[in-house]
């Protein structure tokens, strides 16, 4: 069946003019996008006028089932948070409290309209689990550490588990999961494990996620810990021969940016968390001047607290200006990539992100008509800094359209509700 | 007739426990709070399960015409923004331009749970009749500039336009407007003119609003001109005598904040304008910690680029934190009140701003139902950090419903719609 978006107006960010377009779709890929395409009457009409499209949002770091944490221990430094509320919930988690806490980050992130997220944490069969089930994107990982030298991967039973992930779920959906190797920082693990681990992730081709100087505390411990950055210390170890999304990234230096251009390594900027947790603000101008790739993630929802890569864009496209006292120093047609095809290119997804024909048809329309939006002289603009949320009014993956004017079509959101208060309650509480 | 609403949550931040209560409004006040309040059958009962009941939330910045101009000249220095694209346009409003901007910005910030705004424009007679027509609440100025020395108070027809505002509107609607005076700025005002006004203003007992060391420039330069900082330029002129309400102060000293205490100055935090413009960041923490009322405002739409103060709030909350790098700078619960109490202060408000017996029936519902504001562990945290604009359901002022469940009740606005969209198009584009 084909789809066809009539009458839609698209950012000039991702290369279109100011006059409205319909767009068909068919199976999970657009098929054509032009000005009065023919449709003919078996075709499912949706009607854009008054509406923006815009590639679907892409989240490019997340611990989905944290959901389960959002205001728990707020207000805290960084480490008794973690201490004190963080470490010993997480010990108490179970298989069927991650797929919950992992749908409800599912839920609220289709109707933020993001199609696609990647995630580190552990129970990953079940954030899979909940992923197929949903229709959603994502690249999935099993978070690794080690605190001691000379473990070998073949008696680790969490790189078993990170491998046993890759071998059932990668690929998984028609590819709509794909399983990347999550070494979690530099200060969470030792040297000899972080090369095995690349060693292996890059021999299967498979992606990295990882932590990277989120904290400056981190990124001078590891200068004393082995005389160079975190970023260095990855790059020298092999890790970055993998396609890797390095999270925060708050105190790199140029030279660290200078090895992430060299190996292609994505930063995921996550702006509300590393506010919200005391870190810093990432130094955006010079990465994106040092010519990295750059993308925008949520952190999970203990620390932010919301899934919003809108609210993210914005914070992003206001943020750097007012650290910088330079209302110039972004424009909103520069940040909208960020949250959407530098994701996608993040999350070895090359046929996504974009709004052409032969790309994946993940695509969210964004209605325009509340008073907040009004008026709109530059497309660009509303995206950047007046849309929000809940103005998405359709999320469409591969061509599946998994929510419409405030209704999912592949969530039971009544049972996840319940369900979800049900593991809260027994777990948390 | 008596509204009751029932089996409601309020945040302990507005000294309320996690039980649920029942909150009785008569006429334009809270007439009972508390567990089972007894219902006669003519009652109107709102059911208030799963909400969060809070007072109205407060606007004290605010240029509300201005939506005019959303994303109409982005991503600009201040200077070329001003002048190549602002003040131009400015030069084109009309009354009916600005009764159709400050009516869109009303409707915004009705659905956006704001039931009081602060304002400082021109053509105010339109926006009060907004004001008035819609049901809102509003503290409104005509901004006053003097670039010559010697502008006799009777001869100038601003000033004579801002008393006749104050003369036609201060106490209109039962209250709900009232009128302030404004001095635009020190860099854009003369000290013998900003005297006579602030003692006329004084005479009669009205507010003052006024910007304040809104750029380092700006204070730096007023230190080159008078050998003092704007805080103290105000003070020597005897303007502070009136209550006044000082939007920006990015760039107080200690000894600003001295004097802002010793005369009840409120600072209106504008943290969004503040970093779109490049401005910086406010002092937050000094500013509390030395006894200022501080409550927040959205500035324009054409800086902001939303009137959505629980954004604000969630932008105050993460801020601070992570510009001073420390987590636990600020906590929830000591956020909210500047969203709501400081706020209703700062406007000579004193029944508004709380929930009690006797106060003002400003209040506001937030739907906490959608997966975004799952789990709560914490009321405080939830409004902070995960609720938005789109969750406020009701808004009521005065006892009046405004907006409920996604309807305007006092705002036509198709109209509404069609009116300011023919005004832009007219004006602007």
């Amino acid at each position: 069946m084909k789809t066809l978006i009539r009458n839609v107006r698209i950012p000039a960010a991702f290369g279109f003019g100011t006059a409205p377009v319909d767009v068909a779709v068919e199976g999970a890929y657009i098929t054509a996008v032009g000005a009065d395409l023919p449709a003919s009457p078996a075709d499912k009409r949706v009607d854009g006028r008054g509406d923006l499209l815009l590639p679907g949002l892409v989240n490019t770091h997340c611990h989905a089932a944290m959901t389960l944490f959002r205001g728990y221990g707020e207000d805290l430094p960084l480490s008794r948070w973690l201490e004190e509320r963080i470490f010993p919930a997480e010990d108490r988690l179970t298989d069927e409290a991650v797929y919950w806490g992992s749908m409800l980050a599912i839920a609220e992130m289709i109707r933020n309209g993001i199609t696609s997220f990647s995630d580190m944490y552990f129970f990953c069969p079940e954030t899979a689990r909940a992923v197929l089930e949903s229709g959603i994107k994502a690249n999935l990982s099993r978070s690794l550490v080690s605190f001691a030298d000379g473990i070998k991967l073949d008696e680790d039973p969490r790189f078993a588990g990170a491998v046993a992930l890759a071998d059932a779920f990668h690929g998984a959906g028609e590819g709509r999961v794909r399983v990347d190797f999550s070494i979690h920082a530099e200060y969470t693990n030792r040297p000899d494990y972080c090369a095995a681990v690349g060693e292996y992730a890059a021999s299967r081709g498979l992606g990295m996620q990882l932590h990277l100087s989120e904290t400056e505390d981190e990124h001078r411990a590891c200068i004393e810990r082995h005389g160079k950055t975190p970023a260095a210390f990855f790059a020298d170890l092999g890790v970055f021969r993998c396609p890797t999304t390095a999270a925060h990234c708050v105190f790199v230096t140029d030279e660290d940016i200078a090895i992430m251009r060299e190996y292609g390594v994505t930063a995921s900027h996550n702006p509300t968390s590393n506010l919200k947790l005391g870190s810093g603000v990432m130094p955006l101008r010079r990465m994106l001047d040092g010519g990295l790739n750059v993308a925008l993630g949520t952190d999970g929802a203990a620390s932010n607290n919301t899934l919003d890569i809108l609210r993210e864009l914005r914070l992003c496209a206001i943020l750097h200006k007012g650290i910088n006292r330079r209302a110039d120093i972004t424009t909103a047609a520069e940040m909208l990539p960020l949250a959407t095809q530098n994701g996608a290119r993040a999350q070895g997804r090359p046929d996504c992100g974009t709004i052409a024909v032969g790309s994946r048809a993940d695509l969210i329309l964004v209605d325009l008509s509340a008073p907040h939006n009004m008026p709109i002289y530059d497309l660009d603009a509303t995206v950047a800094y007046s849309a929000e949320a809940s103005d998405v009014r359709m999320t469409m993956v591969d061509g599946r359209i998994l929510w419409a004017d405030g209704a999912y079509t592949s969530i039971d959101v009544e049972r996840l509700r319940r369900e979800a208060g049900r593991v809260i309650a027994h777990y948390f509480d």
